[in-house]
């Protein structure tokens, strides 16, 4: 027997279900925004990858040649092809433009709960504008987005890589030490930060200070330690405005401040924002994003760019974990013949009746009323239409409702009335 | 610069509104006809294709080996991965199975119009059951598919294998000539069957019988043909209740019957059919599907496996051809703050408008009126909002239609009123 590759997944229909359900309701909330949908393909040239994420990712994705000798890979995340796609093509339409995506992609990770080899992401970019508000909106609709889908506990954390800059230049802290520090403050190691600070000959009060600051939701605190950098002070204004926005024109209030917050990504500038499913445990998030600058680098004219990933596998493991009841599949009628003389003609009434809008499924085993009735209930048939011969003469035909096991019979022509519910 | 893979493609925003308005369509018309959605990874082991297609078949793929040294292979095609599938996880679910998919594909294949190296297909099987009803629905559904998406000018052919296989046998052909004539007769080329059966030692007359046979839409000469072997005239006969059920119950009259249908694979059997959109030129078909045995093949229960497949991308380029109105990618609303300090307002009115189901996008820039109203242009918004001060005091703003560039005042709360299109 074959086997599906390692990390990969099947999905069924009940599966399909609930992933059609949040891609639509996802694509629904973008256009609601004014964004607009564009894709890219599922490969790309693996040196779009490195020039982005050096060449270590390489040890991460599916890179392969292609029979004319062309290194390709199939693509870790989406950000970078669109940039492409943007620069390639898109500089010259309108700013801002607001563009969103659905797409696979593809990592060589340890499959684990919620991680995947293959899975979905949804993202957006928004391209020429860095006004507060373009950031408010931007994560009030990341926001919108996943409450809209139905997700009841989220939590959203807002910080600024500029700030956190800042921070490190209060300790007088060269590069090469922020590098170490950036994994232990993105992965909230307070211990090991403090720790890290004192190999680097941190006084312990001033060690003590910097991670009050990375853990303090009070903007007066930053302000006050970050006092003497004019232009992070700014920033801080600006990260303040956008608070504002998403509380007063957006009815957004369960955000908080967050200055440890890094992406772990240093095409990041400035605000970054991520938003956690805290029923998931250690692999909650489900969106992260903020403002970058990534198009000088593929060859563009430098322009704002924000942005937001959000893991689209990742947010029905978290409807899931919330026991949320999506949509059943199922169909609107089932058509039975009594006999096999009768075949033909419930097959033109199935005919019509998908004119008419509705789904319809018909027995096509003739294997007679008992066995096709409990065939209609496996499949989640919401009615049952008789098709007989004494019925037929008068145009008639006999309807079961599957729940109640209510029957009646009805015209042809009169089925369903305009308006009525099947 | 970085370009994108040669042979694959990137879409806009508009040309993403004309694929999601065919997928959406087609979705549709497979869920009226009871088919539930399903979906399997973007590669597969590379034995999957090998052992359905032969190890030619690497040559026309994307093949390659993972870090843990598997062969991988990214798709060429969704019906092993289904029937893989299938055996895997849903042999136990109640007959008839009928599913339908949309997927990626990938062929490494010279680039041409209509030709991609990566392209779209939709497809579906109907498993459990092989009566003549069934092959009916399965054609009439490939033909409604195609219909309900727009396309006026579409042409098909049904054909039947093992009438084909008869035949042959009327000439006593060996397999291995079978096998020269096969893709001859797939191509049409009338001249080159011809003399290739020549070559066979097949006499001039009866060579021009076979090839009338061939050509020929009249089932009573195919009969005559065949007369002496039982099973393909039972064959023959299945296949005229298929047309007859296409033409009393479903309606559809312009099939013709076309014995020279081979579908170029050999897992085939019996009934085949194929769509074709004139307007195409060469690369004209549209569909193709038919009755075929894999299951057992894959490890399963054979049990009888109808399908087909649909070209997404040449269905668009029909559309195309026939001059098809496409819906245009649009925005309800556009939000026009009068000034800077009006703009947190505008943000919520767009809030509020959202929230009752409308698209809106709203002046991030802070351009002023003039611009502004061209940007909602080049967006093609229908409405443009402008909020003002005086206005705002009473709860009000200026509505301004974009086409005809009327303008009226309106209450906050009234718009859009219920039931109104706005």
């Amino acid at each position: 027997m074959f086997k599906k590759p390692r990390g990969t997944r099947d999905f069924t229909p009940e599966e399909m279900q609930k992933r059609k359900y949040v891609e639509e309701c996802m694509r629904s909330t973008f256009g609601s925004f004014g964004y607009k949908e564009i894709q890219t393909p599922m490969f790309e040239n693996l040196e779009l990858f490195t020039a982005k994420s050096g060449e270590g990712i390489i040890q991460e994705i599916y890179s392969f040649m292609d029979k004319g000798g062309r290194d390709l890979a199939l693509r870790p995340e989406l950000t970078a092809p669109v940039m492409r796609f943007y620069v390639d093509k898109l500089q010259m339409e309108p700013k801002p433009l607001k563009l969103f995506y659905f797409g696979n992609c593809f990592r060589y990770d340890r499959p684990q709960k919620g991680r995947y080899r293959e899975f979905r992401q949804a993202g957006c970019e928004i391209i020429g504008v860095d006004t507060p508000e373009a950031y408010a909106e931007l994560i009030a609709m990341a926001y919108t987005l996943l409450k809209n889908v139905g997700l009841k506990n989220i939590k959203l954390n807002i910080g600024n890589l500029n700030i956190l800059s800042s921070m490190f230049n209060v300790l007088n802290l060269p590069k090469d030490k922020q590098k170490c520090l950036v994994p232990l403050i993105d992965k909230s190691l307070s211990e090991d930060v403090l720790s890290a600070l004192q190999d680097f000959g941190i006084k312990p009060q001033e060690a003590t200070s910097f991670l009050e600051i990375l853990q303090t939701t009070d903007i007066k605190k930053i302000s006050g330690y970050i006092k003497s950098d004019q232009t992070a002070l700014d920033e801080l204004s600006k990260l303040e405005q956008i608070l504002n926005l998403l509380r007063d024109s957006f009815d957004i209030k369960n955000y908080e401040v967050k200055i440890s917050i890094v992406r772990g990504l240093d095409y990041y500038k400035g605000i970054v924002f991520e938003i956690d499913a805290p029923s998931l445990g250690a692999e909650k998030q489900l969106c992260g994003g903020g403002a970058y600058e990534l198009i000088s680098l593929f060859g563009g004219k430098e322009t704002p760019t924000a942005g937001f990933a959000i893991g689209f596998d990742r947010t029905i493991l978290a409807l899931e974990a919330e026991e949320y009841q999506f949509p059943a599949p199922k169909i609107d009628v089932y058509v039975i013949p009594v006999n096999e003389d009768m075949t033909g003609k419930a097959l033109e009434i199935a005919r019509t009746l998908r004119e008419r809008g509705i789904s319809v499924d018909v027995d096509l085993l003739k294997r007679g009323i008992g066995k096709s009735l409990k065939y209609a209930s496996s499949i989640n048939a919401e009615k049952a239409i008789i098709v007989g011969l004494n019925e037929l003469k008068e145009d008639s035909m006999t309807i079961r409702d599957m729940s109640s096991g209510e029957q009646k019979i009805v015209n042809i022509n009169d089925y369903p009335l305009a308006g009525q519910r099947i």
